[in-house]
């Protein structure tokens, strides 16, 4: 079920580029979004490519804030990211079980969406039940996305996502599996705004050095990585490039 | 010891962006960086990008072809691939040590080549066994080659390479813990001047069924990455990205 | 529910040695076990062995073919490879979820197939949902025909089988975690026989490259392993020899 | 340098079969082969099948007995399990390191026995530090032993071996990265004798439990295998089958 | 449902230390925490530490023993081992799935129990169904008890468990991607008391050797921790120390 | 060969308690151990342990410092620590390799010192070459120094020590392989000693960030461990605990 009314995307499109797919990211709780990624979402909003957030829960079993107040926050913390976002409900706050409605329900919106990359909370089972339980059901859904036979889905055309990324809510979520890639975050403005962003959900962070955290482990990446702030993500699948371009490097800097 | 002249770049710069940094690959056969990467290097340099290979071996020990046929036959390749070569002696073929010395002499030369990209055979153990010394021998140059005080190394000043990845000569030496990239090498010129180079060891690939083998693991690749050929590289650190860019996308086609 | 009739397994026993147990194969679509594994049934066919296939699905949420074709498809390259089939219903194409109930009745067919070998699809959750899932519920369901209790099992005696081997239906399915075997499947015969299995699949090989894609894998393994053609399988469990025989050799020929 | 007399393999051919290439097996010490896979050189050279060993040092740096004692030990122990025994000298007891040369000469004793089977301490580092670098230097010489152009070599015809094997003196020396086969034991003579040539070595099991251990381990194995006691084998590269033969059996039993 | 009576503990308070906080141990069969980790329960009643038993079914597919029989060994077996114990109703034995309802449930127990530390099976998946599916619902379930918000649990306050260990069942359940920690139980009355415990269940060991199998198990453990028996368990989680203190030695004494 | 002299441990024993016996630390440069473990080492000597640091190299090939300079921050920063040091020489800075009489030499000085703990840098090979090859030699002599024929360490008995923990001088350091413990490092007067310590460095701190970086890589720790500050340390062996204590706790807390 849509609770809010759904993404209307308003590309820029630029002379020589053709306009670049939306960002699509899936979170389980209001915050889980913000505090995983922010600042990535924050860059690429800022790089004219629209962003929706699909959140699948209102965070009703968190020890502080209600419902609507975690809603609210969402939403005010989406709207500074630049991104739009709706709610949908599977199993509730801490319910979350793998089932194969929730990723035909999932795969719905990612053919509705049309997104080049999705964001997934990441697949390590020892971290919040419904972060991993909502990253394997991302995964699948980005599957069935592109299978032609499913009926529940006949309403949309197929869709092929580009990339499916993971990212982690916490340090001890990281994917031991899988290579990081690291993005940049270190403009100023990008981490004013990702502060903003985690600011925003104010029912979690009184109490909670949640933001601390998360400044903390990107400041760490970026030291490494011969930058200011960076975040990890965990791609998927293989990345494929045309050629061994020059638009990334290293983060081997010690 | 060089045996050959060392490479002069000659990079056309174009308008808009920098020149791009040589790439150096480094081989401890004179056949191994075709047999395991050929494809890239043809796809940079055709890009404008300078390349040069260090052939740490006159491939002495192998069961065809005498060494003067083999630094022929090298250098037949690298030239079809646009590259420049040296050979280099270190232990002789088939008697390769990791010593600190021989990191040493290759760190001198990746301060004299200044390269952006480093390519290096991968670590795994279970292949030839101066295939993954080279790789090591090379993954401890890279940083040497950024440290001040090593006064073996002062004649050049310090440098630091934007990218180390392994190539895998064969399949089993393929590493099992880095997440590969995919370089896509479908385009037919590259995939004709790519054979040309493997064909150029004639006293290699006369009586065995190597370039027969290589082109199979490109084609499978790229039916995996959802392109015609494609070939597997393995970053040694993790890669930093300004941006979630579209200039990559994920292998995930099935 | 059984939708077609059960194996009635014809062994040829020969004079000295007792006859061999069936192999049981199981796949989630119609396709899967033909394209994972097809040459490797062929061979233990021609050999005498009964074959029997489990299908769990009628492939309806493909994105070609109806399900009346693709189970005639799935009946016509059984019958090729000389294995007898049959069709389940667990939860519908690209619906399955992980029950105890699905266990259960996969331990019944066991029981009433009693193989010596049983091959599922490999545990790897990064491919088609539907693979993943059954191959964990084969791996149970071959434990729970061992037990005593249930009472929804009582029908049949227990039965404990010999070996449980996973197949990869694609490259990037193959576990990690796992030392594959490799089985010789390069007679000409045997290749024709798979070939035509797999081609019998006319709805999904008009417009994909599978055959392509699978006899590559099959191409390079077979190289690697100094063979033709060769075909991995994952063992389950350690495989436990009387002695280190002469039947067995290994795969490393570069 | 050869201190003893080389073998002479005198296999009983058998009217169908080919007379069984030899078994080979390296150890460090002059106890090694026989804690670690005593009861399967037993199994073996039983069927008929001829057996040699190269012990690399003479255990000068061992806390009890002396060389001279040691070596006697040894060749007692071969004969029980019906080996030929040679000693060799690389760098001595506890002073072994990975060379070159030892590679080399290693790989001529192999063109000289030209065994099927060889077998290697494995190469977990976490143990005495002469297993896992014999294992090391072992495995590189079974790749030298193909090569066609090394002149050290130049005596002998090249040989490609069958199977490189691992044996883990002790339990934490077992690969975590490898599938183990479980090769039976449970006959009681193998065990008699396996017993009798452990205890052979009187100067090492008069004060340490070394016995005790390794038939609790073979027993612990043989007890999840479903049979009496079994040695884990731990195979370098994939085994390659004609058939899924009804040969071997998996070891899960509960 | 709670078919026993709760545990009421009554923990002997030493002059100088706070009482311990309570031991809970959750098994999916009346026999599994006695055969997984029997003798850690006695050593630590013994010690003065209350502890509680949570048997998740009445073993009612076990191919011996009534649910009655077994509910009576298990009985016994707890108040040998000086342990509480009740029984509860999931899906019922070799039926059980992965629900957030059972976490849920297992959180109230939590909560009502109030332990330091929880024992569950371990989450390695190639064993009984039942074994992992429990751990995975337990490492669930001890974070749920943490959370505020969950109505369900609204009855008692949130518990922050202190350490989850998980033990394995069997040797295949031990963790691999876990270091173990080793726990001395070599003191002749604890072997006695955990034999006995095991014993209890004769339902289950009159026809199989389980208890020679986990006394094998321990003693190899106990000579390579150089000491007489030992169990290994696996923290969830890394653990948190004072100080590098003197209490633990390593396990090395090869 | 000793540059200073040998510590001379004076421990202030304890009433009830035997003596804690040393701890020593390996040192691949003079600033290793205080960036890798400092507080670590702080707050086992302000308990009373005494503590000795061996460092292998004068730091001659870092960008920064001369050799005089760096061994006199050393000597003052082990001094704020509370440790007694002494500077060897084995093949110089970035010139460290693998060598049987580097270990034999190490495990002359564990003889002599006769720890409890040892600390030597892990032995993740992407890092400074030195690290990783220090660490490997500090395994390899723990070993040798239990061993009792090694006619070079005759002079001193055989010495078994209780524990080898390997440190991470840089995050990418860290064992992937390995479950970490974490010590608390929260109190402010050991974070105190610790950032003297390492600001002691004057010439390697001036101009990079790396106490920033260890801050904060101790700070993401201990919010991870609900502590301030944590250093983790990665056993060599299984700890081996005679109960599962309260003495420590686990690290879950979000």
């Amino acid at each position: 079920m849509t609770l809010t009314d759904p993404m209307k995307p308003t590309q820029k499109s630029k002379t020589e580029l053709p306009p670049l797919l939306p960002l699509l990211a899936f979170g389980a709780h209001p915050d889980d979004i913000e505090f995983g990624c922010g600042a990535v979402i924050a860059s690429e909003t800022r790089a004219g490519r629209p962003a929706h957030f699909v959140v699948c829960s209102r965070g009703e079993a968190g020890s502080f804030g209600t419902p609507k107040q975690r809603m609210a926050e969402a939403r005010k913390a989406a709207s500074l990211l630049g991104a739009t976002i709706e709610f949908i409900e599977l199993d509730g706050d801490s319910h979350l079980e793998i089932r194969a409605a929730h990723a035909i329900k999932l795969a719905a919106i990612i053919r509705r969406i049309r997104p080049g990359t999705v964001l997934a909370p990441s697949l390590e089972e020892n971290q919040h039940p419904d972060h991993w339980r909502l990253g394997k059901i991302v995964r699948d859904a980005a599957r069935l996305a592109r299978y032609g036979g499913l009926k529940e889905l006949k309403r949309a055309p197929r869709h092929v996502i580009d990339q499916l990324f993971y990212y982690a809510v916490t340090a001890e979520a990281e994917p031991a599996d899988i290579s990081p890639v690291l993005i940049d975050i270190s403009a100023p403005e990008i981490l004013a705004i990702w502060t903003a962003a985690m600011t925003a959900h104010c029912s979690q962070v009184s109490a909670l050095n949640y933001i601390e955290l998360q400044l903390a482990r990107a400041k760490l990446r970026g030291l490494r990585a011969g930058t200011g702030h960076a975040i990890a993500l965990f791609p998927s699948d293989p990345l494929v490039f045309d050629s061994l371009s020059k638009t990334f490097h290293s983060a081997r800097k010690f």
